[in-house]
């Protein structure tokens, strides 16, 4: 099967990043199709960036499914555009955020969230509450850019974030993390290592998602919500852009 | 006061008559900005077109704030853009919907929203939900789409709506009906007297809302989620339209 | 238009204090009619205060109707007697805690309440309760009672209500205060200079809230919950006392 | 032990019949008080009635524990007053309402509320989402006046209430019905039999509540929001009114 | 009449100590059938541990009720076997956690539990949310084992718990206790005095809430969640195990 | 890798057509051990039987696990013993109810579940609580018993259930459908094709959910409700009963 990972922040490096993370979680028979938008922001950190990369989520989707794809991961913490994207195209399309919530569902009783930055707080939360855990999911926030996980040394974040989960581990008496970003992948192993119970990355877990669904034969249900969008959208100014293999 | 009004479709006959419905409740000392996007979507009846009419109602609160808007009413169910709206600019943002449901939770204890298409039901209650009015608030839906309002004869879509809120008033014990739709204003007068109840018109409590905020001196939150975005968006993409005067 | 303001205390020093914050919010085209029970508690700290003041609430409403009013604002923090006067009269009764509450979840995600005395907690948290938004506000108490703002220096009350509201921006990421008493009006500028968020008055936004559903044209529903009462209240130990204008 | 009963109106058939149903189900060892207040409303069917009949439930409890009570039951569905109550006397005060949601979610997994009249249906809902049970309950009203129970015939009331209650048994899959009145008791037993579930009265569990918390040695908590009123109430305006052994 | 008491773990000196402090709080009229499965576990503090015992209140009130039993109390926190119990036998079935919360939410605005050891805190919120009320109630626990309370010198214990109620008053604004515990009994006196506010066991107020609903006439509803299982269960595996007088 | 999958009641033909289901979805590289209790509940549709079922549960997982189980799917709608399962295996444990609601979550906005019998609906509606999603999922019965799946025509229980989802899909806007009961999987492709909506069986979802959870390399948390039980627990009495290759 096809599924189409869609970055919604035009930083390149991130796209590279998400790549080399769902290989090695991918089933042998799943094709990954890697994009991102090739206009938009560079990071997600607000409402209104969210809503322009929404914008480059629905034209990334819309080139997928003629690349054939099955479903559709959203790799941007907060599931920005999702539900339009749902509208777009046929297969399922799973966001990070939801992905997440659910697998820490099934391994915790609680967990919390450990997100960047602060000013998001109010989008993990969005998820949550749409998905009904607020009584079993808290949501902490460490405040560093997301642009922060670019730069050559990411320890200073990692432990910001080991502190904000030891925190939730204690007080909300937490027994799994979720990440709050796609760009904390690599931190996973050491970050659970470290706090002594599971960590889970969106990323990974939207991918096995995407791949049960196409699996169990479910796709987007087009009876009423997200039946296709009732007028023609132009989507031709926010182009999307497939990952070079060489990078 | 300069208030701002954002239509978020691209049909210049909505705009003018939401101006013209709201010349009659504005104060004598406010000065309406009224306005829609040139590009986007003639009406707005999924997520899609959502996602697009929030890239134009955040370049028109953008181009409102240098015209010195002191405040700003998006003129759409669901508060299309609203929260990234409010990142924008420095002056309060107010949803035609939130501010129907603040009006109906004094006037009565129980109401309903009658809105329009039905696939818009999980738009009006995203509001309802964030609002936590979902205890006091049902959500009904007729399913003709928004452009049905720019025919000669709407009493066919009066009677729906009539019928719907007649229900909602006999089954869900609703004291009030809240029109779940900027084009509707005209109504208000007819079905208030057939249904014997207040029926609220979001785009008009919503200017109230918004001079009241203004009037009392409040403006958005700038410390966290609503603090201007973190990078220079680019929406000339999005050019708004001032309503011509002579229409 | 003439609207009813409703002091439910016996202390005329309050009522005075109102008026004047109030005539400097009020249109132009606005009276303001002025009033407290001239029977009842000097203060309203419990429930049983409550109780007794509710009944002058009720009996002011009432002769204010007879004076004219198009709606009423109680201002006490709870919302005393504010359900009770919705039956008595045909304007629109406005509880300063919900229309503070409106106000604040419209210029910002989170906020918090901070009122007074702790043992009210449970009065500020029922409307926080019935408006559905214990998702996005948290109330503290500082430990005074109300009187404590008669005393001519009311420095210390400002600085717990300030530790308070610091603890609240800082742990539940609130973005904008509300003053849980009528008699705080005045340390809204202060406050706000301080804190660095907006500080809601809901008296200031309780009177721009009853003079936006006048304007526009919006009365109590008399379907069911706030239809006349039934049988005829004798209110007359309950006397209102209109506040002489030499105060 | 000694159990003060008030009947929140002033309709002394009432009274009496409350005492009639109370001494069929009081411990041997229990003395009964049962109190109406002298002035105030026949009966309570709206918030200003509630309002009025509050001051009287509070003078009630007072006398009541000057005449050795050491727990009250509130008769009047909506548990008028009781919150006031809890803070006039040291011994625990029961409502009626609250007594028997707690008898349905013991031996119902759901289970509704049959009240009158339809404008109440805001008070016995209060009750249920203050105690969180909206999950497990929905509310009915038949709409006739309380007063109607005091005629010849009370037959079609009781005819109306078990067509709404077997909606309820079918369409909300309750399994236990609650009589949300007061003046109910005598239908206890032929609803039953009708209706094929458990229909309880509050004022039979109300007095049973009592009694068992008295025997359990617990008092009202006077450490926060039910501490004695701070500031002496003058209640000699509602004098309440022991019934007469001889009705 | 004849109330049976299941203790659902296999330690004896549990169940001897429930019934000297039940023996105090008992009608003169009512006889306790106290009761332990002789095969299962020594104490109830995990899910597993929980779905062995809750066989053995299985068995144990289907065999009290061949003795007569009117009525049934089970003295675990976190009401083990409690569902299943409803339909194996006629008379209502009581748990200690579900009496303590209807105790507290009628002697105070908001309280906490304090249960042992820290892996059960989500049993008791599993029935804090069963009931609904999350909005007024914390859950603190103590990491000791339960049979802790089986050593002489349960001072440590009682100084944790304290410590916690202590917390929750000064946080959480609790006013009463609940412990969380049937073991705890003996600590009321001494940790009410302490802390100022009413302690409850669960245990007391689950045999008066169990008298009151035999007095009342109530029994568990058969209509549908509660009917009796549709096969015959085979329980031998589970012997229950009277308590010798002369223990 | 290696799922456990197991059919908490003892009917071999259960088991055997849920392994029939399985194997179309499975992995190539996945091995199903799939088995059953040889002792217990024909079928599972009530508390009482829940609980002897859940011993089952906990004895079959304890077995798989030392056959080299990754992951278990516990194939009974209502998710019977999974908590406790959680606790004594390290793999992860996934309810078929919960993975049916997490993949309706993601593909539409509204669901709704079709269960049987009608005795159940509370239990479906636990896991529903659970997970928090009443806001977006309604849940109906049909009144049949499991067994009647036995039979040689289904027709009839497929029609029943057809008529329910229908009346959902209408009423409450569902956009999903859930069946209700592991014996149903034949008839999601007929279901879904008359419906014109997606129709899921929590077997299959459940299957790469469990799926999934190995390839992320997530297990369940062991830190605090989850741990391991205290206590060794005697579970010989429940052997399990793997599926003979041959049936």
């Amino acid at each position: 099967m096809r599924i189409g990972i869609v970055n919604p922040n035009t930083t390149l490096e991130f796209t590279a990043s998400l790549r080399n993370t769902l290989r090695q979680v991918a089933e042998s028979g799943t094709e990954l199709l890697v994009t991102n938008p090739a206009r938009g922001v560079a990071s997600v950190e607000s409402f209104a960036e969210e809503a322009v990369a929404a914008l480059g989520v629905m034209a990334a989707v819309r080139q997928l499914e003629t690349e054939g794809a099955d479903a559709y991961v959203v790799a941007c913490f907060g599931d920005t555009g999702v539900q339009p994207a749902r509208e777009i195209v046929g297969g399922p399309v799973v966001g990070m955020t939801e992905a997440a919530l659910h697998a820490a569902s099934i391994i915790s009783e609680r967990f919390s969230i450990v997100t960047l930055p602060r000013r998001t707080l109010a989008h993990a939360e969005r998820v949550v509450r749409h998905l009904g855990l607020a009584h079993r999911c808290t949501v902490y926030a460490v405040d560093v850019p997301v642009l922060a996980l670019m730069e050559d040394d990411t320890g200073p974040v990692e432990e910001a974030i080991a502190q904000a989960a030891h925190h939730a581990l204690v007080h909300d008496h937490a027994e799994a993390i979720i990440l709050g970003c796609a760009g904390l992948s690599d931190m996973v192993a050491s970050l659970s290592a470290r706090l002594g119970v599971p960590v889970i990355d969106g990323v990974a877990v939207g991918l096995k998602t995407a791949e049960g669904l196409v699996s169990a034969g479910l796709k987007t249900s087009k009876k009423s919500s997200y039946a296709r969008p009732p007028s023609l959208l132009d989507l031709s100014a926010w182009p999307s852009q497939a990952l070079p293999s060489e990078i």
